[in-house]
């Protein structure tokens, strides 16, 4: 289209509030039309945002952000609200280097009340927002949007257990649209359906009421039942949804495409003083067929065409992951080994775990957002004989710390952490990066960690860590594709290429192949490293390692406790007298922006491990 | 009492399934006594282990260990159970060296189904187990056994979402005694005791349903109302606990201390091919009066005299301790500064919060066993301009890595951490020990984190924490008292003793303590540096040091990522070509031991430091 008439025209919250019904009709129009044109352009998450379209402008309208604060749960669904808020001109710049956020940042705008990215924290976040707003005296309202997917992770519940029947302004509005990523799983997922479906089971609540008063009473027998009946009946009434026992008013269901229900509801809402719960209907992906048809597809995209809604340019099947080959080589293992279960978090696509779905649906588990449980669910698994592989990302396991040190491995319980997205992880940016594992894996006694460098591997490794090792097992390994081969052969710890032994270059994970693709440039090079078991430490090598001259590491990993540091103390340990030298990622948070931006910039592609080799080799003429 | 006739007599759980009505009333009054007798001389958990002592026998009689697990959470309440399953004859060594196990322990006996010491995670293994057991065709039990305080984790509802509708045998065992260490918090909390309260609630269920059955049709305009009314209701009837809204069977309310009751109940459960749950209400303390009166106080006790419920030998007031000099600051700065909150997850005691709740009501939360939402909840007051302290134990601040990473450290939000048992915390042993904070803190960007050795030193670091860092703030001190004074002066990042400088000496915490005992002992001691802000490192002193021939730290944590592996690393960084030696707790979990017999045992008393120091200065005559 020509432009966004309506959309173009505002200026500022305060004009939505001044829009007529045709206007607003159109506009929710606009937007979808905005969205779908510039994601198919960037890339970024579709259908989630186009499912929340209605409901955004009905939050914007009734409440008045920023001294209503609206905190968006995971924030998938959070474009119309940046879109909204000032930030529909920089839309182009969506999840690229120094750009729009894909994810609600505070430091983007005073609209974003919290920063999300991960699960179910938006309850706890605008709850602590409630009772600020309590303390200071004001009648502002804190609201947490938040997706039946996130309602699977325990935060949700910790924070409404502790929420319930306080006297905050707290609007809980949970975006029903029963999906995940995948489709919804779980209890829960069941209970919404059930009172969606049944729209008399709440319509009916204040019938059945006035019924009961007008039941006559029929005889002395059941006179005195009846009436206790009836008290009893009326309790049940009031307090027969989950969230009335948990001490929230509840309202709902609306429907979540339907402007003015909307708005009915979150003004009812916003004028009472005690915390209530909003349940509103929406359809994933509403309003562009393709993604209706098949949210999943379109949850987080590439680029597409939008008459088409097929993706990239080329018509080529996908590259090969590391996911994919997990997954494949799973599946493979699955089949053969009736011990084997594989676990997920609502991330079956995601971590490649489809196919094992499929071959050994007993065997798999989704067990919904929920990491904490997910490990110490595993756990039980393995105390039974079953071995159990739990399929994650390197960022969402941070949730699942305490479990895997306190639930498995302080009896040396034997299961698989399949760590995917190690590393950077590009445009979803700081939130998402998986570069703190090591650190967080290795303070954890009697751990084993795998980083294979390519797909063979990583074969390699998932049978090791099945049959030939004990306890807690980690294999990491980055998003997308092989980037090239190394020396290293499937099943060994390690690979020492012999070089100019002034200098010794150790790597691991999808760096130790940049490192060989660097190294084959060089007529002389150094010799070096290639590790595909990175901990515990081969006493061997440390023994070879401590007394060479000039030891130096790439490592694609947060500094502060990465196998560098415990390399340097291990050889220190051994007496090594000669020069360590450690190009890890910084400490610090690392915003949005390509993998091999990221890793050039930080000194970790194969370029820049060839420049800054040669530089060394150079200073020992 | 003259030995214990019945329990003496008893030679596995076979014999006590043949005892009469008679003897098992007399056993349970015999393990009350014994248990009364044996903890008053080791000290232990008390008051939650006689509440579960009718509950823990009427389990065995019905499920048979070890084919059925019976997974315990937290493990506060698993005395009565180890008596039975032959370690009664061990209990003398409880949380002694060597000794039995304050909780459960898989290598202890096959009859400790999943290991437990943190809260919440028993429906997450026993569901893992019901699953196992389901496919490996069996028909065995997984039963959790889990307080109501413990129930306000979020695992807990992550494992029954994943749980309900499942055909797993799965029973929960929900021991519902209103109390967590102190009075339970929350709305779930208050929805249980509703049911209890109400007996009626649930034995009124059927008789409504009778009663819905004989209402009579009066007249056409009221008919079909009803009728599609009684079906509503019907349904309502039959989903109308939060249990059974998610996917549970729901059973109870049990009386916790009538055997026979509970052996119905449990049977019942047993015979379901579904996860139930069996509402079971006991009286925490039971059977010994001062326990009762004051379940708090008899949570996890030291020696008491059994005939007057008092503690220890001495009638001198308690000594001065970390946890209440922090509490007693918090709550001055908290009467003079109106944005000072303070959080607790359920431990209002044990981290010396009592007063500040006392004076500051309304900035006191206590939110329950929930620490991830702690974090994030606080971090939502932080962005309201609050000042929030969580105060909260090192072993169970691991739960919220993500929610610090995340949710506060990632926007910079200002937050205060009071981290209280961090380093050896004694006989609860391995699945306490605060050992881990360092490496799971250092890693995460922009933390600052003071570890004071003194009362003096905590108050202002406190006080620095609030008014002058940024960001998340750490502080970290040990259980108990007061070691020993050190040269840091209040509100000193490091302070530096001149000695020998062939040798420099540092350590912080509690060591630091130890170090200054032991140097002084000396008399030529080595250069001494005394760390109060650990974390990041100054530059000034890592200048100094970098310069120094022999650099020797001692630490009271895990190695892998402790302040002496970054602070080699920021060494070598620096050029450093000296000797570094470091002395830390070895990579591996602690068991049960007294402090001072672990810091020596580890070469961190200022007995073993002495030693040490002593042997180094004479290798440089």
């Amino acid at each position: 289209m020509d432009g966004y008439p309506i959309l173009d025209k505002l200026n500022g919250l305060e004009d939505l509030r001044n829009l007529s019904d045709w206007e607003l009709e159109r506009l929710c129009y606009e937007i979808r039309a905005f969205l779908i044109d510039h994601v198919s352009r960037t890339g970024g998450h579709l259908a989630s945002n186009l499912g929340a379209v209605e409901l955004t402008v009905a939050l914007h309208r009734v409440f008045h952000s920023p001294e209503d604060s609206i905190v968006w749960d995971v924030g998938h669904q959070s474009y119309t609200h940046k879109i909204l808020t000032g930030r529909k001109d920089r839309f182009d710049t969506l999840r690229q280097p120094g750009g729009l956020s894909g994810f609600p940042k505070p430091h983007e705008s005073v609209h974003d009340a919290f920063v999300a990215g991960h699960a179910s924290t938006s309850v706890s976040a605008a709850y602590g927002i409630a009772c600020a707003n309590r303390l200071a005296g004001n009648d502002h309202t804190a609201v947490a949007v938040v997706g039946d997917g996130a309602f699977t992770g325990g935060m949700i519940y910790e924070a409404i257990n502790n929420a319930g029947r306080s006297n905050t302004r707290l609007v809980i509005v949970l975006n029903h649209n029963d999906m995940s990523i995948s489709k919804n799983v779980g209890a829960f997922a069941r209970y919404l359906s059930i009172i969606r479906a049944k729209p008399g089971y709440l319509h009916l609540k204040q019938r059945v009421e006035t019924i009961l008063d007008r039941i006559p009473l029929v005889g002395p027998p059941l006179e005195q039942a009846i009436r206790s009946s009836k008290s009893v009946l009326k309790y049940i009434l009031y307090h027969n949804t989950f969230f009335e026992e948990m001490g929230l008013y509840y309202i709902g269901p609306v429907d979540g495409h339907n402007l003015k229900d909307l708005e009915h509801a979150l003004t009812q809402a916003k004028n009472l003083d005690q915390p209530s719960v909003v349940q509103v209907e929406t359809i994933k992906g509403k309003g562009y067929e393709f993604a209706e048809q098949n949210p999943p597809a379109y949850h987080g995209v590439s680029r597409f065409d939008i008459c088409t809604g097929t993706f990239g340019n080329s018509p080529a099947p996908p590259a090969p992951t590391f996911s994919g080959t997990f997954g494949a080589e799973l599946e493979k293992l699955g089949r053969a080994d009736s011990r084997i279960c594989a676990i997920t978090a609502a991330m079956k696509l995601g971590t490649g775990l489809d196919g094992f779905s499929r071959s050994c649906p007993e065997r798999f588990f989704d067990v919904g957002i929920a990491e904490e449980h997910a490990v110490t669910f595993s756990a039980g698994l393995a105390v039974k004989g079953y071995l159990p592989v739990f399929a994650v990302y390197s960022t969402f396991l941070q949730r699942s710390f305490d479990q895997v040190l306190h639930d498995a491995a302080l009896e040396k319980t034997h299961l698989v952490l399949a760590i995917d997205r190690a590393g950077i992880v590009g445009d979803d940016g700081d939130t998402h990066q998986g570069v703190f594992d090591v650190p967080m894996l290795t303070c954890i006694p009697g751990i084993t960690i795998f980083s294979p460098s390519g797909f063979d591997s990583l074969r390699a490794d998932l049978n090791r860590a099945l049959y030939q090792e004990e306890g807690v097992v980690a294999i990491r390994y980055p998003r997308g594709g092989e980037e090239a081969h190394c020396p290293l052969g499937p099943g060994e710890d390690d690979v020492w290429v012999d070089g100019d032994r002034r200098l010794t270059v150790l790597s691991y994970g999808r760096v130790a192949a940049a490192l060989w693709q660097a190294v084959e440039k060089m007529e002389r090079p150094p010799e070096q490293v290639y590790l595909n078991k990175i901990w515990p430490f081969s006493e061997e090598m440390l023994r070879v390692l401590s007394r060479r001259e000039r030891v130096l590491i790439f490592e694609e990993s947060i500094q502060s406790g990465s196998i560098s540091e415990h390399l340097l103390t291990a050889l220190n340990r051994l007496g090594f007298k000669g020069q360590f030298m450690m190009v890890t990622l910084p400490d610090g948070f690392i915003p949005q922006c390509s993998v091999p931006e990221a890793l050039d910039r930080f000194g970790l592609s194969a370029g820049a491990i060839e420049r800054r080799l040669r530089q060394e080799m150079e200073g020992l003429q």
